[in-house]
């Protein structure tokens, strides 16, 4: 059974009846109302061999990836985040400077993002494990459920980026050409999008995070909006060419379908296009159903975790 | 290096500055304000062969459990809950009816306790893992660090039952006694203390939840405090006298420094101690430090993740 499909027979054992929650499961945050004020819950782990290999990750680089996942969550439902749990379970061996890395990681993306840690939890286990849960607080929340027939589709930035850093940080290359280490960059130091927030809160009909691969999260706002997106273009990253032609990869297959790049996808009205000119317009929505590539039906595939 | 001390090594890295931010580290949940409400925040992991055995727990109690160890913080903080996220982390292999029956447990809490499950987030891993973060609200934030010299210390009911309990399901013991499968329960149906949240937010100075053992948790209560702790009188359950005399142990031991009671440990000032008349009142606070059983200090001990 598939990720999507476990998760939804699970999800919907608990019905929820509180009139408070706003959003619950299937969006990238759940959202509650306390005292008038919309507060957003989201939670991302990061498991060692699933998600980082000890030994090829700085654990400064870690601390901050998991910080910035989250992140990525809060500000594609149009938020800003404000307070973190973090729990973790380590091996008894682990070296108590590995942490400290982890932690002087997570302490800069905070410094960054403007969020607090304010508690967690620590157990041991067998593989590293750091689990964070972000809290953050919006106006109004942007869903995937609500692209607009007629709206414009843009992404952050280009994609597929970070699988290109993941396969080039597998392989162990030696004497890393620039661009190169740069595509190492994207994939260990994602940045999430907070600096087009407000924006993404103002003007955006419907928003996602891109961390399942392009066709991946742009197939669930199709689904959750009940509409076809059309892609007309898909801008192909200069870096992503250089590492395509000296690989001899397909660069359009780590553009659709690479995983982890953490730029927002979102839809916004033709008139509220122009807030977004240092955007990547990639194409519009229409009545209907599935992903296109002009007139082609793209399969949607994506990250599996389980 | 202890749990303790790793968790306050790690934890000083990240100072905190946020107004909003009423407690952090330290407490059985952080606190904050958001537009004049008080909400609590606590996480708390159940990792395989850490906090149990996959054959040996049943799973709809394993979601119970995991729920119920959660509502225990924020009980013990005077609040009650109100939205969880959980992060579940999977062996591939894992049989869909084994996390359908942990998601029934969960089901099965959160109506009990009720509470709502709002979110979450899927991985896999080697060893099973179900991580819950839970936020809650009170009207006052009962801490650990506010017992006053001349209160009087309760306990919400008898400790040392889950840690027998515990043995009993280690032991594969056949034929159980009545005894020992109530001894069972205490250990895989922990019941957190909601009956008493009431109370607890009125009447109590300070209050902990004894999941390391009495004598570690109220450790936690005298060091933050800065008081001493004078045990008068330790009641030993019968339950666990019948299971010291079966198995010739020291019932005595159980009652200190067995965990996972889920009992609340608390102060109150004398002329308040009459609300607790359903609870047992075990000693008082001086000033000083330490525990003290009448004359005789008490190692602090306790259980150790880490």
């Amino acid at each position: 059974m598939a990720e999507f499909e476990i998760i939804k027979k699970l999800t919907s054992i608990l019905s929820i009846s509180d009139k408070d929650v706003l959003i619950g499961f299937g969006d990238d945050c759940a959202c509650v109302n306390v005292n008038g004020k919309k507060l957003l819950f989201t939670a991302d782990i990061q498991v060692e061999n699933r998600h980082f290999v000890r030994n090829k990750i700085n654990p400064i680089d870690l601390g901050w990836k998991l910080v910035s996942v989250n992140v990525s969550d809060i500000v594609a439902c149009g938020g800003i985040p404000r307070w973190g749990l973090i729990s973790i379970a380590v091996p008894k061996s682990i070296e108590i400077s590995f942490l400290e890395e982890v932690y002087n990681g997570i302490n800069e993306a905070k410094n960054f993002y403007k969020l607090e840690i304010i508690g967690g939890n620590t157990s041991s286990a067998d593989e590293i494990i750091f689990d964070l849960f972000l809290t953050g607080e919006t106006e109004k929340f942007i869903s995937r459920s609500n692209a607009e027939e007629g709206d414009l589709i843009f992404i952050s930035g280009y994609t597929g980026l970070s699988r290109a850093g993941l396969e080039i940080l597998l392989q162990d290359i030696k004497n890393l050409e620039d661009f190169e280490k740069e595509l190492l960059k994207y994939h260990t130091r994602p940045v999430a999008r907070i600096d087009i927030q407000e924006r993404i809160q103002k003007y955006a009909n419907s928003c996602i995070d891109i961390s399942d691969g392009l066709v991946a999260d742009l197939g669930h706002i199709s689904q959750m909006s009940n509409k076809k997106i059309v892609l007309e273009n898909i801008p192909i990253s200069p870096l992503l060419e250089k590492f395509a032609k000296k690989y001899s990869k397909d660069p359009l297959e780590y553009t659709l379908y690479g995983g982890e790049d953490y730029q927002l996808a979102f839809t916004v009205s033709k008139e509220n296009a122009k807030y977004f000119k240092d955007c990547l317009k990639i194409g519009h929505i229409e009545e209907g159903k599935g992903i296109y590539l002009q007139d082609v039906p793209l399969k949607i595939k994506g990250f599996e975790h389980l």
